[in-house]
This record gives C-alpha cells, structure tokens and sequence, in this order.
C-alpha cells in the first residue's frame, strides 16, 4: 500500500492534494491492482486477459516463468488469481525483492550484474517449457530488471564471458541498444526466445513496463516479443565498438556462426512460434500518468497529461518544468489556475559532486531554485519505484519557498545542486518525499502544481 | 520584412507551415508594426499610446532618447508617428545597426563591451533632459543591448573601471544580476534614474524586451522603471565577490559614500520622480509566441502555448520537447493531431566542442536526433533577432528524417552535435532557418508540429 510518510500531508493542504494525486498514480501500477485489471476470471472458466477469452476448461497445464524486481508481487497477484489452477511456476527477483508464494517458487539472483543464481532459475524456467502442448498456458511475468535476472547464455558462452563482453563494449562507448543487440544473440530466452521455446503452448505475458516509450523488444530484452536485430547487426556493433577483438572468442565464434546459418536467429514478427503470443502491458509510466490526471481532474484542477517520454539531464528538465508553471502562475496558459501538469519518463543525472541524492530529488531541487518567490506553484518528481538514486526517498517536493527556507536555516539551494546533494538539503527542509518499497516501477512522474 | 530564404518553403508543405507560423510571430514582432500598434494618434491631437491619452496641444516639446540593438527601427517607427512634431532626439545603436532617420540622432556604440561613443551619446541624451518642464514629453526607446549602448558612470568613475569591475565579478562567478545590481549603482540613467532626469516631463518608455519573463527593472537595466537595490545591495555584491578588493577604488569609494547617504539611491517604486512615467512593452516573446499560436489555429492545428519562460542548456531542453512530439504522435495528448505547440525564452549553450552554430540550431540537432523516425513531426527553433550565435541562420528546422538524410550524406548528427557544430550539419541536410536581421529581438521560439 501507498504510505506517504513525509512531508506530513496534514500539514499543508496544497501539498495533501500532490501528495493524493501521486498516491492514485502508484495505485493504479500497483502490481497486484494491475494484475487484477487485466487478468479477470468468469464463471464459465474463462479467463479474460485483457479482452482475449481463454477457456481453463481446455488448458491442461498453467506454467508461470518470469524475472524482474517486481516478479514477487507479480507472481501473488497472479497465485491469487489462479491459485490451483497453477501448475509449477519459476520467477527471478532481485536479492531481497523475495515475498512468500505458494506454487511459484521465487527465486533470488543477482541485478544488475547477472550472476549463476540467475543463470540457474532461467534454466529451471527452460526446463517447465519442456514438451509443453497446444493445450498448456504459460505465464510470463516480465518487469525491470528482467534482462539481468533472465540470464541463460547459448552453450560455450559463459557468465564471465558475458561480463568481459559489457566491459567491452561500455568502455567503448557503445549505446546500451547496441550492447543488447549482441546479448540477445548470446541468449537462450531473449529477443523472443524464451515464447519460441515455450510453443507451441499459449503464452500470455504480463509485463510492468519501466521502459519511457514501453517497446516490447526493449522492456527486460523482450523475451516473448519479435525481435527487429539479427545476428549481422550484433556483428557490427563488434566491429564497431571492438576493433582490437578484446571481446571473448566464443562469443565472436558464436556470432559468426549464426551468421553462417548455424542457429536459428531470433524470432521476428510473423515468426509461427510466436502466433499464440499475447504480450499485454498491465502497468506503465502512460497508466500512472493517466491515473494522477483522472484524480487532479477529480478534485478540480484544470489538468494536461504533456508526455509520458520525458527524458533529459534532471536539473535541466527542471528548467522548463519550472517555466512551464512560471507561465501558468503569469498568464494562465496553457491552462488556468487551479492547474495540475504532469510529464512522465526518466530523466539522468551526470554526477558532478560527492553528495547524496537521485535523479527526481534533483529535478526537484532545480525546480525550486528556478521557481524561487513563486506563490502557490508546487512541483513533484517521484519515482515510482519507492527508490530515487541511492536514497531512501521516492523523490522531492518543492515550491517556492523551498530555496528561502533553507537559507534561513543556513543552507545554500545552489552549493547543493552543484554538489548532487539534493538529498540532504530536501530532507532539511522537508521536501523528500518517501513511500517505502512500492513493488511496482514505471519509470517516474514530474506533477506541476498551480494553486 | 520577414523573408525566410531557407529551407525551400514550397518543397515541403509541411515545413511551409511552420514557417507560415514563425513568420507572423516575428511580423507581431517587428518594432514599427509593434510600435505602430501602441501608439496611435488621433484626430483631435490625441496620442492614445496604450490606452493612456496624451494631449499633443498641450504638448510644448517631444524628446526622444533611447538606446538597443532595434533603435534605429524604433526611431523610425517614432518618427513616422509624430513626424514634425519631435523637438529633438538621440538614440545609442550598435556599430552597425543605423538607419536613416530625420529629427533623431541615432549614434553608434559599442556592444556588448561599451565604449566612449556610448558615454558620449548618453551624455547628449542627458544634455536634451535638461530643464525639462511638465509640458515635455520624454519618449524613450528601449531594446535589447541598451544596458551597454546607455552607458554613462558618475563622476569619478571611468570606463576603464567599470571594465575592471566587470571583468572581476565575472571572474569570481557572481551572477549577472549581482554584476547588474553593482553597475546601476555606478550610473547616471540605468535603475530609473533616467526617468528621474527626465522629471518632471511626462515619460513614455517603449521597450521591446529580451529578456525572458519582460521584467521593466531588468531589460536594459531598468532606466525608466523603480530599481528594487540598494547601495548597501551593491556592497554585499563587491564584499562577496571581491573579498580581496580587485575592484577600482574609485568604485569602492563611490558606493562606501551612497551607503552614507551622500547620494540619492536609484528610485524606488511610489516615487515621485516616477510618478509620471508609463512603461510599455511593446514587443516581447510573449506576443511574438501569441501571434504564432493564433497563426497556427487559423491554419487549423489544435494549438497550446505552454510557456515563454523557456530555460535551460539547448541540447536537454530539446530531450523535453522532442518528449512532448512524441507523446502527441502516440496518444494525441495533450492535444491531438494537427498539433502545434509553442514555447518561448531562450536556452543555453555550455560550449564543448569548436564548431559552429547557436543555441536555437543546437536545440534543433538534439532534437533531431530524439525524434529520429517519427512520421509527421517538424521540430523549429528560432531566435527573433534573425542571428542565432555567432551565424547567419535565425535558427535550425528538423523532422524525423533529418538524421538518416544526413547519415546518407556521410554525416553524423551525434558528432555534430558532440562538437558544438549544428550550423555545417544543418546546413548540409537544409534544417538551418534563416531570416536576415528581422531588427527586432524578443528571444527565441520553439515550435512542435504534429501533422
């Protein structure tokens, strides 16, 4: 459950009202809640999976497999959906992200560096796809942090392998698309082959998207969706990014030989193993955007949804964040007071100093020292995940007071944000916002406030 | 007039859109339309100059001073509406920027550096201030780059001190508006002191504002408007930024005496010296953005201004705008297809890179390269003065083609973009926008386009 522990909400009425707004957005991407959305039994044994019927009656077997670290909760709601129906079931979570279940086992591995604990559960997973039929459903419980904790390199390519391959190719400048352009051709599940070995059973994958845009080839290295790379593409992004051959051997041999035609390349769209593939995306950053604009509609602010693909370096995002309610407090444009905004996405953080903080806490912090003197402007960056950058913090709520309060109690707004240390400095002036643990991540949510 | 050479308007009716738009932006824009649109004359000898009457019978001389880059247009204009009836006039220019004129003198000046052709011209203007009686009329012309071409230290203090001055504060990182506090302090016009020697004259200011947001005690340094600092402001300024007391004894000397009160302080708002002044901002971002949104509803796009406020380093804003373009393609929000979305200000570039180029065409290449692929997205910045940094495009024009035209060209966006080098890459690929001097400046636009 959503718990807003600080800033006191009581305290402050414009501030209860953010707070009640961002509360309805991490509700509606709640796992279990957005479980519950999509997946709906009947009476007659049908179970609707976000509009398509499939009928228990005539499913033998139901196999759940997944990663991600929000496949513990994933795997409840589903467990509380199906419950008996559930034949055996394998989900990677990240260290410490583990919850009781009954018939999923949940498996605990290593994110984001991919460890033997990983590899294990991907290939117990492999092993409950093994002779599966027409009449079997399978489950796939896909969230961030999947591609890490769904590890299972082809034969002759080992984790270290994997490893020096990453090193590689980050010092080399790759972007991250090109380096999983060639992991998904080391891969024995992703880029859509986990759903070609689960055919030619059903398979339904439920995914809880932290990828801004929600590609399905992206999110956690798409393992039940077709993939547009080919093995020619992950060879030239080694050719590009290591020219000197510091990539190991096998993984070059690898590569050349599914050149060669030696391997199957991944699926692409229209392949047959992946005609019975239902990828259904139950949470993402665009259904917490939608949820936060339903409720500030609700209580009355004149409300526009402006993206759900932010991205940017967070202090200047917060730049036009902070012009955009300059312009609504000076003209009431784009819409009049009382007036709620909302962008959605990632932004990134380029760390200068040694202080504490996260990518939304700074944004936030920006935010005030640009909206300084502002009346009635508050602004709200979250992530939706509980867990700003290395902090205990969701992230921070400013407005145009924040910079002024912390003088008075000796503290410089600018020295902060100069040295990433939005943490400290918004917990000294009560501008962190904290929900715990929240099971669930779509990315984060940036809301503008005119009162 | 407006005459975009650049890219090819009827190629592309798409991109003639755009610049459909951005044109009648910068026709609100233009000072004689601008002026011509305040100032109205009348019948009877009335000048109805926003909305306030001034009774020319009454009227025993009409004054013109002034200083910015768009004076000799403004003169023009001035000259056009009161023709004979302008007693005498003197407006600073920068070397360069002239034009005819009949009654006002327009000088040339040095910008941004200013030089004894400045103090001279604003020592001719303070000479035609003198024994002004309340039946004058003091018009008084203001426009981006005035704070320089309106230079005229007190007695004491030379211009090679307030350079050293300058150069100090700069040095020691003191923002501009703490150098800006220091210098009306070490002036004979700015702060509204030059309203004050036009007292008791009526004064008229017409101000063409370049600076985000059109406050009146900061364009140009405020020569007509109330000055919230004091000297005592002004010593704080020295005291943090000039600990070891680098700055000129003559300056040091002069604000240690207004502190002691042997000068008046720069006029404060309710003053009587102001009493009779009315500022008016003419032209500023604000209409120029407003005349766009019209323009663009009139060709029937669903249209939202969403700030004039805009901030921040070029290329990350462009990750914001590019964010909004891709929301809208997507899900038609907040507005659907025909979309057009304004926002205005101005960004900045942290140079890395020795290439060429400017903050507007920056922010075009950024935001080429997010929407590299997306159908029916036109993506234009453009700074109003025609010249965008040190180049002779107003500005850069992309869509979601514009990087793979380039790539076919052998060209790589990133890498122009890595070096600070828009200018030859947009020009390559035709995405430069350019307009010649439009003699105006109000900022910059940018403009979203969803077709």
């Amino acid at each position: 459950m959503v718990n807003f522990i600080k800033p006191d909400a009581s305290r402050n009425s414009q501030r209860a009202q953010v707070l009640d707004v961002l509360g309805a957005a991490l509700k509606a991407v709640d796992p279990v809640q957005a479980i519950r959305h999509v997946v709906v039994g009947s009476d007659n044994n049908t179970l609707w999976i976000d509009g398509r019927a499939y009928n228990l009656d005539r499913i033998r077997r139901v196999i759940v497999v997944g990663g991600g670290k929000a496949g513990a909760s994933m795997a409840s709601a589903v467990e509380e959906l199906l419950d008996n129906r559930i034949t055996a079931g394998v989900v990677n979570v990240k260290y410490g992200y583990t919850a009781p279940t009954n018939r999923i086992e949940v498996r605990e591995a290593g994110h984001p560096v991919p460890d033997q604990a990983g590899v294990d559960g991907t290939r117990a997973m492999v092993e409950l796809l093994r002779d599966t039929t027409p009449d079997d459903l399978v489950l796939c419980l896909i969230s961030g942090g999947g591609s890490a904790l769904m590890t299972l390199p082809v034969d002759g390519v080992s984790l270290a392998d994997m490893r020096v391959l990453t090193d590689v190719l980050l010092r080399s400048g790759a972007p991250i698309q090109a380096i999983n352009t060639v992991r998904k051709h080391l891969s024995q599940v992703k880029g859509g082959q986990l759903a070609r070995l689960a055919h030619p059973a059903a398979v339904v994958s439920l995914i809880l998207s932290d990828v801004v845009g929600s590609p399905l080839d992206v999110i956690a290295s798409g393992p039940t969706a077709p993939d547009p790379t080919m093995f020619a593409h992950a060879q030239g992004v080694l050719a590009r990014y290591d020219p000197a051959g510091e990539v190991p051997a096998s993984i070059r041999e690898h590569i050349r030989r599914g050149i060669s035609g030696a391997f199957q390349d991944t699926p692409k769209a229209g392949d047959e193993a992946l005609a019975d593939v239902q990828n259904v995306i139950v949470a993402d950053n665009a259904r917490a955007a939608a949820a936060a604009a339903e409720r500030a509609e609700e209580l009355g602010f004149n409300t526009l949804l402006l993206t759900t693909y932010l991205e940017g370096e967070a202090r200047e995002v917060a730049q036009v964040v902070a012009a955009l309610a300059k312009e609504i407090a000076a003209t009431g444009q784009p819409v009049p007071r009382p007036a709620c905004l909302l962008l959605g996405g990632e932004t990134t953080v380029t760390i200068r100093g040694n202080g504490k903080g996260g990518r939304n806490q700074e944004l936030a912090l920006a935010a005030a020292l640009a909206i300084q003197g502002l009346e009635d402007v508050v602004i709200a960056s979250l992530a939706t995940d509980g867990t700003d950058g290395p902090t205990d913090a969701a992230g921070g709520l400013v407005d145009g007071e924040t910079v002024r309060r912390g003088e008075r109690m000796g503290y410089s707004a600018l020295a902060a944000l100069d040295h990433n240390d939005a943490y400290h400095y918004l917990y000294s002036v009560d501008g962190l916002v904290e929900t715990g643990p929240t099971n669930t991540n779509v990315n984060d949510l940036v809301a503008v406030f005119v009162f």
